[in-house]
């Protein structure tokens, strides 16, 4: 092509013919300052947007202190921690297992994609059919969890072990079991009757665990 | 495993791992108090949730008054009627039928699954080749309807039925073809038009039924 | 509107604008006989299709024998069950509880519509913050439950309970952890390491609920 | 950038890097030799797909014979009469309106958006609340018509009216209100009860639409 | 059916079983004056919606002076130019191209369905194995462009061209490539990376098209 | 809870409640053997479904010779690559940039979650209004991309550098925009026409990335 000196008009005319509030579209910052909807939280102002928005840094960093119960800590990143993640259906996690660390079973709304960063883990899920499939992850490798089944993994090695997971999804809702029943403030009676444990087990637990309403 | 004494170490790093609003993505209780949106309401603080927002129960009751020219009554049970529902993807309606009771012709976005719950009635429903489906369907039976297709059911018994059906959406749009037509404020001459009735007829039915610009 | 005579006219010319296999876009019955997919099964020849495929009874009777451990029994009604939910987005599942009858701690991917049709039983869920939600629901009450967080109920009268479950989806994945864990062949030393529970009551779970690879 | 010379190992590396087949996921041309299942049809041979696979021309002709009791004709183009709308989430229709011409009261699951392409109409729809919307409609406006709502349109110029309509769905379900109550297969009596039409009034319209079953 | 009298009852209680906001679900015409959020805008007070709120007449009009570089123009209507497209899943866009004239390669999430409204146009797309689809569209005809592949179109008659464009989602985002690189902010040392152009021939595209950081 | 002995009933009648095929609804690994559809491939037969099909290890390994043109090299991995991803929603990219290895723009119809794995890049986008983002991102960072957006990576480090990129599909649809131009069979007239390069600029890169039809 050519015709150089009508770039002025280019310019001029073809911004004129996209709407000034149109970047709204591209993305969505979460502004976690209004409260969410079931599709995630209101846009915070495009203009004041900057390319910090959508980098997050916080995977690589130790999730927390594994001196603990499982020799492990997870740091579950959701729009409330990275607000860049708001509409784009995508969300991770970061997992640390110290020596003979465990990460408990847990379960969520959708699928999951566990990456093996460093170290080895066994890692396994159980199907709604109660057929158990685990394999040792090394680094690199990946393990595809299909959505709501009960999963776990532990490191294997004689060093610390990291994962990151990944989620389609831009909430993804971790319940670990053992929190989720002996950690929680379900009255031990009830427990007794919908767990197939006893009720010196279930007040054991609840000990252990920090749970209430022994 | 073993180790009691930590387990403080676990209840205080394992908490503050999850973020304190990460309960707002389990669930988004409706606040009808804002406007809502394409996915729906906004949520309700959620440190004010209680498992009442969890529990309806409105279908127990009669959805209304039969005395009328069908002889039923229905409830309608969306997001504003159960703000448990918002996010939810699923609501619910109950038809009250007396003797000889009928709920006219209407339709909806959405599937529907209708439950028999007391006595007897004939459901049908006619598919965009205008071929009719029907059957009488019994206490404890279902019948599933695709969505948006015209779907009608008429008690067949000499004792009152109930049915309850089921969406899989959070928002039911059931439109009953009468009212719509002959109920609405759509003129008289425009009905003339657009339907296969003479003039008489149209009048006599938005007589009947209350529509309004005769 | 006016003139009969051409009704001929509309006949041919009307049903010609329509595709004749455009039936198979208003519903899509599945043919179990083929393998499924991530949407579910390809549709049965639309010509073969009666108002019987969009009929289901099995929800009318008990969902099975519940002389057992839990005293109760479920049926889960997915596709396979009734291929007329095939693409519907809807689902549904009976339990049956005796007097003191138990539905276990259990999760699926999406929500789901507790219904109570007799007696009365104590439902409750545990959130992913590990609070628990709970109550007496009655006959006609309902309870929303979301997606994929443990729940449990059970029998809390004199006299056998039934409750229906609904789903926004055409395939529920009801996981029971007691099964998971201890029905599956998942090796006791996992579930020493990945649960708090000792190797004795691991063993004694296991040798309870027919779990193998003790 | 530089370096000519080693554009033949782009060129063999980097095609080597996508799989020969991951063409299929850009599109996917259905075979309608194959049964369809909820999600759309399976994939034709990407191998044997051309540009003609993704042009349709039929909207640029009649939709067919005017010469009816509505002085109108529709074609509904959906996956069956273009395949390359599958899995593309968007189907039309062409309307050819004599004068006088009228497209009766219809719906649909999914939204529409209506074009005015040649004369003048008026269009409306009416919501779940018996509230009428309705306006004149010329070349080049467009009107929005909210999922399952009944809607109409008709001529009100001296000339004959095309207008064209736009789905958010690759199978969009015209339902004619009047053929699905009067040219349908539904035994009178079933009509006469639970529609507010007298039974010489629903003998009179299956007569002049053709229903069966009087 | 009969028994005209009663018509009161019908009118009160039928009226009572809608909830007096259910018209909200009908739709949701966008309010513009409240921030958007991934699912789009919350919804203008329903009570004073009318039909104008459903009606667009922008795509009648020319898009824009068309005396630039590509002799062309157009105009993309998402929510913030048709507050009623809010949650419908369809938008449009219309391009003018003059004698000459070209829409340069461009590309946006969702299918496109071009339609030929004026004139002829040679349209295509390039696929992600980089084979090229091309064809010249005349007035009525349409091609459908999958999701995201890079297409073009310019006219090749001796008048001038227009062209309507719909798309499967409220808010479609075109991003012209070159208006992306060379009317962008990107620094002309990063585009001498990125790009297989050298430096001079940058240089000359951003004077061209009136990019910065030079 | 007790009474071990009845343990046989609770295996025998909980398996019988589950439909032997019911496996099929926790995971559908695709059959690569049978024709794609919108949603995906057929599912594999369950019963033949072990742990490996659920685990990838493709990601650990360098992604291709990076002796090219662009010191670079991809391996974008969809269902295709690891059939488990089938209907999962989620899929994945390793880059590998060697010293100065540059990915150039491209795009996909969903978002990326970039990853730095190894090595510094620079990674940056371009939104719709022609605004661009860029920043470095080190080992453990990550940038989150719009959906259709144009982006790019460079190593800016004097060692290679490693990304891996995840996606919210089960397909993402890389296309680089200097393959679809000059490495596709689009003819240079063609080219000449819709892009603001010159004849000689755009039969030099025809020549240098492989394209036909010069």
């Amino acid at each position: 092509m050519s015709s150089l000196p009508v770039f002025f008009f280019v310019f001029s005319i073809l911004l004129s013919q996209f709407p000034t509030n149109s970047i709204a579209s591209d993305f969505c910052i979460a502004d976690l300052s209004q409260p969410d909807g079931p599709a995630g939280y209101p846009c915070k102002d495009p203009s004041k947007v900057t390319v910090d928005d959508f980098v997050y840094s916080g995977l690589a960093v130790p999730s927390g202190n594994t001196t603990n119960f499982y020799n492990s800590a997870i740091r579950s990143i959701n729009i409330e921690q990275f607000p860049g993640l708001n509409g784009m259906k995508i969300s991770m996690l970061r997992a640390d297992l110290d020596v003979s660390g465990v990460t408990p079973f847990h379960a969520h709304r959708v699928a999951e994609l566990l990456l093996g960063v460093e170290g080895s883990v066994v890692a396994g899920f159980i199907d709604s059919n109660n057929t158990a499939y685990y394999k040792t992850l090394n680094k690199g490798e990946v393990l595809i969890i299909p959505p709501a089944l009960l999963h776990f993994f532990y490191n294997v090695d004689s060093t610390p072990a990291v994962t990151y997971s990944f989620y389609p999804s831009d909430e993804h809702h971790v319940q670990i079991i053992d929190f989720a029943l002996f950690q929680s403030n379900l009255p031990s009676e009830m427990l007794d009757k919908v767990t197939p444990l006893d009720h010196a087990e279930v007040q054991k637990l609840k000990k252990l665990l920090g749970g209430t309403n022994l």
